[in-house]
């Protein structure tokens, strides 16, 4: 029996492909202000799980979490040239307030350097207080003219991390653990998508930083998508909202910063980078279900044999479904459970049972096991420590495969027709960069050529990706 | 050596102790738009446990995390009548975004009933879709005349849950689930509050609902505090969002609903029921560092003692600070240990250990346990053990001791001078209701009278809860 077609196949038209995934899935979809999204159940079961391993490791890294106010008065945004330049064709303004016009509008925050650098101007008196490192789970607000869920949205969720240092290199090595500890570790450890860790071109900068960092992942359209960034603000904001410091010798000083951020873009990413025509595909660890236990009739003792494994693959400290739903039509929750992207089906029915056996369908491969009850438990674990692996590896060689190596501008446009472009960066040159963006291409990030970050643009003999991206 | 005083005694000036509280244990300060606040790090912290307590109970009720926008168009506000009326007065208004002004103005959401049971309409087609049971986590603005810190603030967090059920038994049984096994058990068990759970008046219910369950806390100037509340909202907004479903004999219903929250305002509930002269009190189970080891002098072995009592006490479960900050006075140290309420401090210096022994300080009675070096960890974990019990026995007697029978509205307000009001409901009727208001003097909630919680206002020989409240 052909199974019908949920979704548009990827190879047919791949947004058509992300818009029926975020449908079928039940991840989120359009709010009624343009731009904005709803995050269901499922989609935001993701988030949650992404929420807690990133928090993890921001506490790691010395961060405590706070909580700065939504609202920012328009003045105070101002106060960094370059920032306010940057952000204020996106932002969203309150004029009217508990019945009757404001007399100084404010705006919804866009991002919380100025407001939470007005705060840190006051905590920080002396070297003894520093390093100050804060972190804030928020929404934040930019109004999109091409929204797309997920990847784009006027409201998003993120964490937004800022700190204040001592010293110039402090502030730096810092701007980089939490890319490489934080972000780049998340996404491959957790997420299993393989990132290029690099620096972003100063065309391509955060707005008022001195030095953007960036985690690239390659989605299965080829085109690349920022993850996450990490920003050396070096003493920009300091000098904007006079952040200063007595050092050890009485003398006064400006402190140096850093501010980075991953948001709830991180699911599209989740979705776009391991996505096949079945639907979702979701690495164990990030997964709200790891293994769904879907009783196929419940007959001859198979809904007890279902609720034992349940129970059994429970304590093995798996999160575990019962789907005991034998009233609705089992292919139909098995694509259900496809689109869905959990890792692990464990399909138990009178058929399998009458010989002992159960069936085990990874989502990764869509292969199925038939195995023998007793060890059932043993080959869902085994397999699932499999899985995260062989995920990171099938979107690694995916990626690897469409980096093309130029040497040339004029061959960029080609090798980012299905794929990523790799050059030196002294032949793209700014009036390059320019030249790509108005192809639609930019300049995702720089590295070594061992393709570790650097600390400057400065860095001689730096390696330029090129791509088309979200 | 008598300590300088810190903070303002209560007895002078409840509300400068309170602020006074707030701003030496760092826990929150003003926001720069009027209203709004920043809850710093050790605040936050506070909060942070809050919400991992409150979400496991939430799920274990059954229901789901999800995100819903920000930002909601005026005119879906306007659908359900007696709730637009409610909120207006405290909107925020975007009439400007993206660089020009918006066409149709939209509202800062001042609480998601409306934009939830837009979804819901689509969401929800048939009897199989019930219950449909969603919580958020969010930020909401209401434009607050008289703002205080965590107890009334313009932007506030907080989790709001909203479920729709088949029938009006169901949901009304499961608001009264929230309230008990959420947020009473909550309270009680991690917060060390006693709360009384009753109903609203009508004319203290949230503006949809046709009716409103609460938890009560009595505060140390024996003032009421609202720390949770679960409304039912019959079919009012089912009504006004069109949230129909097919029942199992084909028929076209409308859902029942109810919609629950719980904010920020916790955490001042939490600061003005324990608190003490010293500052603040917390129970183990919320404190973000449960113990600290505080180090006089590193000498003779001392760090030494002190970090392995740091490792023994984390292998034990326990959240555990080392205060090895030597340089600073000793006694600013431990002054700044109580204000920000740490449950125990466990002092190592060479005097005490010359002697084979430390010294462990309860913050809840500030007595000091000399304890033999072996036997600290022990006795460290026994006594974190019977604080919980202990505060909240101590919180109780207060209460109790306050709360004042009554049997004619006259006596109300000398009773509520300094304590609560009981008297029945009767008594009260609506026109006493009005005339108390007028004296600040509110009903905060009604019971049976051996207790608990009624169902409805209805109900025959209620008692009610007379108070000023915040």
């Amino acid at each position: 029996m052909a199974k019908a077609r949920v979704i548009t196949p990827q190879e047919v038209d791949f947004p058509r492909w992300y818009q029926d995934v975020l449908t079928k899935a039940e991840l989120a979809e359009n709010g009624p202000v343009r731009g904005t999204m709803v995050i269901r159940p499922y989609g935001y079961g993701i988030w949650e799980r992404m929420q807690a391993e990133v928090d993890l490791r921001i506490k790691a890294a010395g961060a405590g979490n706070a909580y700065f106010p939504l609202l920012i008065p328009e003045e105070l945004l101002r106060k960094e040239a370059e920032h306010v330049e940057g952000f204020t064709p996106e932002l969203a303004v309150v004029t009217h307030a508990g019945g009757r016009d404001l007399e100084e509008p404010v705006v919804v925050r866009p991002t919380s350097e100025t407001i939470i650098n007005s705060y840190f101007s006051r905590w920080i008196q002396s070297y003894r207080d520093l390093p100050l490192l804060v972190n804030q789970w928020a929404n934040v607000v930019r109004w999109e003219l091409r929204p797309r869920i997920f990847l784009r949205t006027t409201e998003f969720l993120w964490q937004e991390g800022h700190t204040a240092h001592a010293t110039e290199d402090e502030a730096r090595a810092y701007a980089l653990q939490i890319l490489h500890e934080v972000y780049r570790q998340f996404m491959v450890d957790v997420l299993a998508i393989p990132v290029i860790a690099g620096i972003k071109t100063p065309r391509e900068r955060f707005a008022g930083a001195v030095n953007t960092a960036s985690c690239e992942a390659m989605m299965r359209d080829s085109k690349a998508l920022q993850m996450g960034t990490s920003h050396e603000l070096g003493q920009n904001f300091a000098r904007a909202f006079n952040i200063t410091y007595l050092d050890d010798t009485g003398a006064e000083q400006y402190a140096w910063q850093t501010s980075w951020g991953a948001s709830t873009r991180m699911v599209g990413g989740l979705i776009m980078c391991h996505g096949d025509d079945a639907g979702l595909r979701l690495p164990p660890s990030i997964a709200p279900t790891q293994v769904v236990v879907m009783l196929v009739r419940d007959q001859d003792g198979a809904g007890e044999v279902a609720r034992k494994l349940v129970n059994q693959l429970e304590s093995a400290g798996h999160r575990v479904r019962l789907d005991d739903r034998v009233e609705q039509s089992f292919g139909r929750r098995a694509v259900d459970s496809e689109l869905k992207g959990v890792p692990l089906r464990i399909e138990v029915g009178p058929r399998d049972l009458a010989e002992g056996r159960v069936t085990i369908v990874r989502r990764d491969t869509l292969t199925k096991l038939p195995t023998p009850v007793g060890e059932a438990g043993t080959v869902a674990t085994t397999t699932l420590d499999k899985m995260h692996s062989s995920l990171l590896a099938e979107a690694t060689e995916f990626r690897d495969a469409r980096i093309h190596d130029v040497s040339t501008l004029g061959e960029v446009g080609e090798a980012t027709a299905a794929g990523w472009a790799r050059l030196p960066y002294d032949i793209v040159g700014e009036d390059g960069e320019t030249s790509l963006a108005e192809s639609a291409i930019t300049i995702r990030c720089l590295t070594r050529p061992d393709g570790t970050c650097p600390e400057t643009v400065d860095e001689e003999g730096l390696i330029a990706y090129a791509a088309r991206a979200y």
